[in-house]
């Protein structure tokens, strides 16, 4: 039998394979960072997903992440009879992998619980068997004790919260205690309430997929709900630094959501913009080197500048890797002044577009 | 911790799934018999597949697939110190998905090893794990004691059989023994010799994708390889049957590879035909119903009956549902006479298109 | 000569020319009505576009339309020193294709003068010739004894209104003495100024392409901008008598505008509704039949129904041709209630979507 | 009037036009020349095309070509009664467009009979009306008088060759009276006695789309079909001396016709081949930085060398933009040896792929 299998193993690199590409998504990086795309929440074999753990590298490698964590749940291990038990077995399978395809791997669990306090992930963990415990906070000790970035995860989840999305005071017990660092905004849809805890707890914000089967296969210009994090190198040591330190904005479908510091700066590094006066009109060409999208509404200015006349409901557009014109109108006499907008899909608070002012 | 997972199991159902819809495919039936699209050869976690068993269910259901098998390797099982032993285990945990979507689900295992007889599927098993013995021959044996059908898989491999696709004095013994019904004459790429040893042998023609990763979604018109089986109904039963009278087609990209009969009955029942005559001009025009492509070339006529003047390099491609004219010019003042040509993507004989004529 | 241009019109059939499908889009009859589609703003090489008739034709069918009119300048013909002069050519020109595409063609002209009164389309013509006169208002005259329906082109177009969307004295004037019957809401872009006019002043909605180029080819499931017309029957004078009645909403992009009473009836003929209610969850399934999208977001409701949560930055999009599911909670043991929503995309108001109560 | 008019063409710049990209086809230049994309045939409403002359030069922007010649119909004008009569007026009217398009545009007409001797177009005119003469050999005159280039075009067309593709005695006439520089080896369809007769005549193989309608819009990798041609310089009197010198390739779907020497300069120039030997296998790499497909099938060869086993029917298809592996098996202690094959769809003979040998 052994004569079998090694001969196996020696022809199985001639097996013709599906040859993946590497995905590439182009998004600036911050002054004194780089952007690093980012899925911190997945399910494999091992709990109750359906691919084992190299899939979930390859298709990150498919689709152009620097790294993700491999979440599968402590508590609810559907497939246990069959399958090994130790907590750490999907981050140990997929260590080769994806040092091979160049993703960091960030060993992670999920603390899965009724609500309140619902359900938590739990990276950079160093052995998940320990948060194994019958008593939740044992488990987030146990979390804490291996200095764990820990997250609540999707707060708005119906099954959990039906009627509204609320905090309990189980969640103020684990963020005062430090064993809640951040929390999804995103999981499958937006948390608008989850944004403005965020925003005024000084918390995280996450965006992941949760995904169980495997990934789907985008479409051009599409891609999977992911974390941006502004990481001081593409290092996981930088990666664990920028979250601490909440420096992410989360990607969703055109939607960028985050802290408007963050959503400024790459929406400046994204675009390049020329003006050309003739008159009283002045030409302004914005060019779009990312695979971002900004939708642009003109917002209260001044009279004397006429511009973007038409956008209250269909915004100005800037496709990614394009370049657009407008014009802007100058009355009165005036020689400039301030062309004001919000680009609706930069959610720099809850449901409500990023102010921008372009001065011309 | 039961409480935990009760609730857990109980919103389960709440959770937002990718929903995926069934596929379609459409290829007429043959007189007195469904045509089944099958695909007997894939592979889970179980052996060196990287899926867990009810993903192998929802993919032939997003396909359009009536019937499938998962083969498991029998001595090749890389994660077998993570995963329960026996061999049956993935078609036990794809028979509920199997059942809720519809898909037929067969026993099967692949008896892997080294050439000769290199790797064979055993399908309509009644126990996979009867056949796990030392010698080849003994798991044929048990096989066999099941009535399994089984066939010779991708005999083309560059890794088992490096420069000719060879047929070894074992395989006569197997055949002759009533130990080999089928060969893949497509696993990945055609084999032109094993085409030929089917029709000279009678073994029944299979086509199978031999899926290891997730299954890779098809752009629109495309689909993955597999078997058309024209069974007498859509029962398991009826397969079993009508693969041991050989009632198949191997549908591989545009390719249909098969017996002439079933060929011309499904090039018969996929396209309606047309003529008008002016003069001494007969409009042919012919609408194909089905998602088949058929692509003519002109050969040997009678000089009189001018038509497809131009098709050497180029064929007269009838595409799916889709409807297409040509003319067949009349010299000499005959009446009609035989528009003969190939179509060169159904191949009755190795590499070779299925000659027919269309009398006008 | 003779004998080598009739040949070459005896052969001319039998060139390949490429065949262009009838385009179809699906969008619901209204009680009474059927609904068809229309541009009634199109120009030929007979002005300044650079197609011949048929081309607008061959573009029509393709695209699914029933009805068009071309319109070139009465004024502005660049190519006039090339071109036969009667302002009536290009209808002559086209009405064949026409009758043979089975396309319904209007006999049209655009009377183009400086703001004001700027570009109005008279269509419904008998002779363009007599519209073409030093004074605009004789031009109007003329157009109104051939019972013309009238229409303002363009209003917010910048190059005649650069800084606000005005309605001039002389538009009163005109509309006060019968010469205007309408206006178009969108024509490239949506002008909200133009939608409250038609509103306050009861003129019918149109919107149109202006298309001067070859029409460019749209991809799946879009399409061109055009006037839904619900018209008593399939026929010319049905549509005039739609027209002068204002039945009519705009179709463009994804929106939809016009009068709340046409907008409510597309909405809940393209949809249907089903409900199955367990426990105090009721769960809500629509089906679009359409190729319409609808766009739908939560609006102040009874607190005591849960529903739409999340849909104030993304709305619950059904998509053409989909079935969507959501659940409505019903708390405080209430047995049912009002789910009200706006569709975001349906304008009864200018930028305003249509508010709707769904009673479950 | 006139102020309106004036008014009009001062704000036209403003007016929003569908822009159109610059198109780009990656076809390698040859050593010394410029590959130049060109077509040379189409026409316009100043025959029985059905689009502005200005519309051709945006197609062929929008479509990568380098030049381009309008060849209206000299004795067929179905729209003269409604259009200005000197032949030279598409020419002149498309110029401007030209040279702000960057588009090198060629004076041309054709010259429109019955067979023998069919249509033929003259380009490099310096004055088309001179060729509008009763007898066909004076026009023929008139143009060589101008040291046009002269083709005849689509000789398999069935309308006027119904039965065969035919040389008659007149094109031996005009052959050797230096009338007729090249053929039209594709249009629409490939004509594989042409091929023959370029080959043996020493006559320009040209490709072109003979256009009347909207030039279609391609699918992403299709194009229209063309000549390239080999050019000493990217100026229209480089390629008058190029297609006198009968440096041309046809390029038409997926197939490149022509002589062997350009085909298979294009074949190296498009390719990259690197080559890894351990023990008796050899991994041949191949690079395609061009947007040509390649379609290898293995030919007669060495039987020590074990190669692209199962391309009889399937092709070892090297797409555009992309990278393929293959390996070559060396028996009986072999060193190297030739790698026989041709490239399918590269037709250096009609009907017939390029041969070609890879040495390893």
């Amino acid at each position: 039998m052994k004569k079998i299998i090694s001969l196996f193993l020696a022809v199985c690199t001639a097996l013709p394979v599906f040859t993946q590409e590497k995905g590439k998504i182009d998004i600036p990086d911050l002054k004194g960072y780089v952007t690093l795309k980012c899925d911190f929440h997945m399910h494999t074999v091992f709990s109750d997903g359906s691919v084992w753990p190299v899939v979930r590298v390859d298709e990150a490698y498919r689709d152009g992440l620097d790294a993700i964590s491999i979440t599968d749940h402590l508590e609810y291990r559907p497939k246990k009879d069959d399958l090994a038990t130790s907590h750490n077995r999907s981050y140990e399978i997929a260590q080769a992998a994806a040092k091979n395809r160049k993703i960091m791997l960030i060993r992670g669990a999920e603390i899965t619980r009724e609500m309140p306090p619902g359900h938590s992930n739990a990276i950079f963990l160093t052995n998940a068997d320990e948060l194994d415990k019958p008593d939740y906070m044992d488990a987030f000790r146990a979390a804490k004790a291996q200095n764990a970035f820990i997250f609540w995860n999707h707060p708005g989840w119906l099954a959990q919260q039906p009627d509204t999305t609320l905090w309990w005071p189980e969640h103020t017990r684990l963020h005062e205690q430090g064993m809640m660092h951040g929390i999804e905004v995103v999981n499958g849809e937006y948390y608008p309430e989850v944004h403005r805890w965020c925003l005024d707890k000084k918390l995280t914000m996450l965006g992941n997929t949760d995904v169980h089967a495997p990934m789907q296969t985008f479409a051009p210009g599409k891609h999977r709900t992911m974390t941006l994090v502004f990481a001081r190198s593409a290092t996981t040591e930088a990666i664990y630094e920028a979250l601490m330190a909440r420096r992410t904005v989360v990607y969703h479908d055109e939607f960028l959501i985050g802290e408007e510091t963050y959503l400024k700066e790459l929406f400046e590094n994204a675009l390049e913009w020329k003006t050309r006066k003739e008159g009283n009109v002045v030409t302004v060409t914005v060019t779009n080197n990312s695979d971002l999208t900004f939708r642009l509404k003109k917002t209260r200015s001044d009279a004397r500048l006429i511009y973007f006349r038409n956008t209250s409901i269909v915004p100005f557009t800037i496709a990614p890797k394009s370049t657009r014109s407008f014009t802007v109108r100058l009355l009165d006499g005036i020689q400039g002044g301030d062309v004001n907008f919000i680009v609706e899909n930069l959610l720099a608070e809850p449901n409500t577009g990023m102010k921008y002012t372009l001065k011309i």
